[in-house]
């Protein structure tokens, strides 16, 4: 759902961009004319970071404690309102609400929306002049984790109607929009659906298919088709489209004229989300349906998601609460060589690896909130990296609860059955991890090489030059150069962790000005490569917000009453520290060259052919 | 379904051996005791190792290449059986059967029982006099590999009537009971079970609860309950039982007096399996029905289940093929960002990885077949491995093919969404796999005692007294003690792998001598030490495996033709050296300390309790 483009990679988008289709895959190696065109752009103003970005910081070896320090903690009527709102959640949650109905139904019930319209619950972040609950981003995502503690499919139900359906219209709605259509859906009489993905447009959302056609009243007709859309059969459809003004983003209402819904698409998990195939044969749109400008089409789709990827995070983190809850009661019942399950050591040790891993990224979700809560604008790779190592890490959560239940897990009626089939989907939608982990690292290296006056003279005058720069000599003279940066306001009692962290931020400094001057911006074709540097800046930031948050609670509670916490927050920065260390070993030792013969023998046999 | 004791590691049992409750998960720290009853048990004979098996030798520092070179190919009468078998299989299932329909209709189906009885598929290994192929396990597996290939349901179907329930007749059967049930089980007119598991007994096998009461005409009366039992609704049950007499293995026909069977399970994957719960209200089973003696029973169990887990490897390694097809396909026809996916780096590095998974999975699996097939009789610990590595590895190989198809795969009649909820279960049953890695830690351990005259006096006589000892001061003793031993008769080219088992060879004996006489019995507690030498075992066996087969081929085919072949066996080999390499180091370096703390907690609270 992302384009990855050094010139669209913030999000900006030009209508008569002459370079859209230069994309950063390396189809033009001109560089400097690209980088020139997003300079000039018009699209300037709007959005654009204000404070440099913290992970686009850790790329330049910079540790920007003054946007994690102190861990925002929700304070104050938010919090309470938070509170109040999640116990409200709970409580429906664990009296009322039937997953396995829903699933049964194939929709989570029009009782259920209702239900939870009337508590409050289906318009969070909407202003309250508008009928909401005027959450922050904290305290949003706070009630997503409950909806993903109950249920998968609730959560992305939630998710679509709130986090991607009515964000756009609540970020760039005019008042006029707001006031027409915020009411129904923050009181669950309508519900909103995100309508970007098209049959050939996943992860390269930039090339949309579908077109709208301006008329001279100011209307707009509409053609094309879109799939994978839940909540597609709805109300308020949020949809993005090409003109010939650049892309454009609308509300279509439910029942437009030519507006054709279905069939439904049948998905082995998330049972109870109504996902549709949309059709649009001359639908006419309204001049006062467009959102923004014509050309801010695709600055809004990729702005919604962002937004979007840190509930995902929380709700994942709540599902994993779930799963460590019932392997805990499931290992600690069951007893087999005469004893408790968890009184063996494998056992003991993937119910300690869940609780820490819920820890950080947990740590990491609502730090990201708290960065958007503190009016940092530019937030898209802590969001992005949020959602990679959640969605990863809760698939492996779930697994291993899968496996201490053994068989009983694997029976259609438990409910870890039903997250299996649930939760495979979110490594995959909304922005695929792959395609996050390169957005994550080709942001970094252009922050850093923006940062570089003499890496311009050689990548962008030249980028052959660059090439074939021994790496190993530039990794040292890099080396060299660089003191490591320090997370400044730590307590005392992590300054092991904090020097771990300028280790590691040091070292991915120079891993990426490596990449940067060997291959110059045929980095962009070096995939492997920014897996290796995404991996590395997301578990640096996963340990930095653990220790940010660690070190507010030991302030507020003291050292003794926080001292299980911290040793939690060690341990998973012990654990993110050695994934840092493999990501940067594997930039040097690795089967790449291996792999890239294997790989195009596999293609070209078109499978296995070794059989004995 | 593995008791992991000293006593009974080799699936040993003694009627009524007064240890049986002193397993080997410490309750009882008289190590000497047990293994002097071991010693002296009456069992000792039959299904005992005439040779040393490869694994324990390998916990000695010794590489036993008289047992795995050269690499046994299948050849003449009983290969061209099998390939002849195999297509027809191929053929059959690629035209005939049907998998959706058989998920539909919840059973394979009695016509494609039918169908594949006349094709002669349903009695591989059984003798030809009793109308079966005679195929050697090698054999055998392959025709698993095709039923893997196409359909998780039927694999197991086909290794439930085949390799477990098929297999004990066949092994321990007299020719009279032979004569009575093979030729209908060979042509498909009845099918086999293998009645073990009940609702208290799962892997921990030697408890099991279902008693048999020996009656004065020689007959037995059985009472109990099993759960999860593929075909128990059929026609030929192997049940397993205890008695005053000891374990005890019976034949159980379909339709006796006081078997009740069903309701059948539902479960989320291999659901045209018929799953069910067995009850036995004093069933009289004939005498001539029980196989072996009184007392053979939970051998008898073990070892069956030995052995099919060698069809499990293959069975999951043509699942991988297919897995593999399907991602070349979606990933060289799908086009984003203007490019075929498998044109991006992180794409192309997944489809060489499962090719190179692939290979290795396969070598070991036909390397293990082979140890068979040329009278090895001690092949638990290989069969065991073979098992772990390739239901891990398929399960991750299925997720990477998933995640490369994006939404797709998450749509219900997508192969791969089946796929995602048959797999899941491989790396459970038939032997979960930690219980797997602690039963091959602890037999390499125990071999590796037995060698060792000083641990005896030191770990046996007085175990305490071999806590404390520091283990880098013995891995440094250790470690000069010992000689690398090298695989002999490789070829040439595979020199450098050759060295590096050699060095991990020589590494396994030292981290296991370093546990065993750090912790004398009581590294029978120790499992997360048990998990990483049993890791490091298996990447040696399985690179061990490769090599052995390149060296074959290439004397086979010759230096020039096997080329890629060889590059396929060397990556696969770097991969296993990086998984064995992490797994000794964390032996040193590990959060394990931090993990009994943070899992002790999470057991205290019930749960996650560090809500912001």
């Amino acid at each position: 759902m992302m384009r990855i483009g050094i010139e669209t990679i913030d999000g900006s988008d030009s209508g008569r961009d002459p370079c859209r289709r230069q994309d950063c895959w390396g189809h033009t190696s001109d560089w400097r004319h690209r980088v020139r065109t997003l300079q000039n752009s018009g699209m300037a103003a709007v959005d654009r970071a204000q404070k440099p970005s913290f992970t686009k910081s850790l790329f330049l070896g910079q540790v920007a404690s003054e946007l994690v320090m102190p861990y925002p903690l929700q304070r104050g009527e938010d919090k309470a309102n938070t509170d109040r709102l999640a116990g409200l959640a709970r409580d429906y949650l664990t009296t009322t609400y039937d997953p396995v109905k829903a699933e049964a139904d194939r929709w989570v019930g029009d009782d259920t929306i209702r239900d939870l319209g009337e508590l409050g619950l289906l318009g969070l972040f909407v202003d309250k002049k508008y009928g909401g609950q005027g959450l922050s981003q904290s305290g949003y995502c706070r009630i997503m984790e409950e909806f993903g503690r109950a249920d998968g499919t609730l959560s992305v139900v939630m998710g679509v109607h709130q986090s991607i359906g009515t964000k756009p219209l609540f970020l760039y709605g005019t008042d006029e929009q707001k006031e027409r259509w915020l009411p129904d859906l923050a009181a669950g009489r309508k519900l909103a659906a995100f309508v970007l993905t098209e049959p050939n447009v996943g992860s390269d959302a930039y090339n949309l298919e579908t077109w709208a056609e301006r008329q001279s009243d100011g209307s707009w007709i509409l053609n094309g088709q879109k799939r994978w859309i839940g909540n597609g059969d709805r109300d308020v459809l949020t949809v993005f489209a090409r003109s010939d003004l650049g892309h454009v983003a609308f509300i279509v209402e439910g029942g437009s004229e030519g507006l054709e819904t279905g069939p439904r698409f049948d998905t082995v998990g998330l049972r109870a989300n109504r996902l549709q195939r949309i059709r649009f044969n001359n639908v006419r749109v309204p001049a006062e349906n467009l959102l923004g400008e014509p050309g801010d089409g695709f600055r809004i789709a990729m702005n919604t998601l962002n937004n979007g990827r840190m509930s995902m995070g929380t709700s994942i983190a709540g599902g994993m609460k779930t799963f460590l809850r019932q392997s805990i009661e499931h290992t600690s019942t069951r007893r087999q060589f005469d004893r408790e399950l968890i009184d063996f050591e494998m056992v003991e040790d993937k119910i300690a690896w869940m609780q820490t891993q819920i820890y950080g990224i947990e740590s990491m979700s609502y730090l990201t909130t708290g960065l958007v809560d503190g009016g940092q604008a530019d937030f898209a790779l802590e969001s992005a990296m949020t959602k990679v190592l959640a969605s990863d890490t809760g698939w492996y959560a779930l697994n291993r609860a899968f496996q201490l239940h053994g068989g009983t897990a694997f029976m259609s009626e438990h409910p870890l059955s039903r997250a299996l089939r649930d939760f495979r989907i979110f490594p995959i939608f909304e922005g695929a991890n792959d395609v996050m982990r390169a957005f994550t690292a080709l942001n970094g290296i252009k922050a850093l090489s923006e940062h570089l006056p003499d890496v311009k003279s050689i990548s962008i005058g030249d980028p052959a030059k660059a090439i074939g720069v021994l790496a190993p000599y530039v990794r040292e003279r890099v080396g060299m150069r660089l003191r490591p940066d320090r997370l400044e306001g730590a307590h005392a009692s992590l300054s092991k962790q904090v020097g771990q962290i300028a280790e590691q931020t040091a070292r991915l400094r120079s891993s990426a000005e490596a990449a940067l001057r060997k291959y110059g911006s045929k980095v962009q074709e070096k995939q492997l490569v920014q897996k290796r540097l995404a991996d590395a800046a997301a578990g640096i930031y996963s340990q930095v917000a653990a220790v940010s948050r660690i070190s507010a609670v030991i302030d507020r509670d003291g050292a003794i009453a926080s001292e299980p916490e911290r040793a939690l927050a060690i341990n998973f920065c012990n654990s993110q520290a050695r994934v840092v260390g493999r990501a940067f070993r594997s930039l040097e030792i690795n089967d790449d060259k291996h792999t890239h013969q294997i790989g195009r023998a596999a293609r070209s046999a078109g499978g296995y052919t070794f059989d004995l």
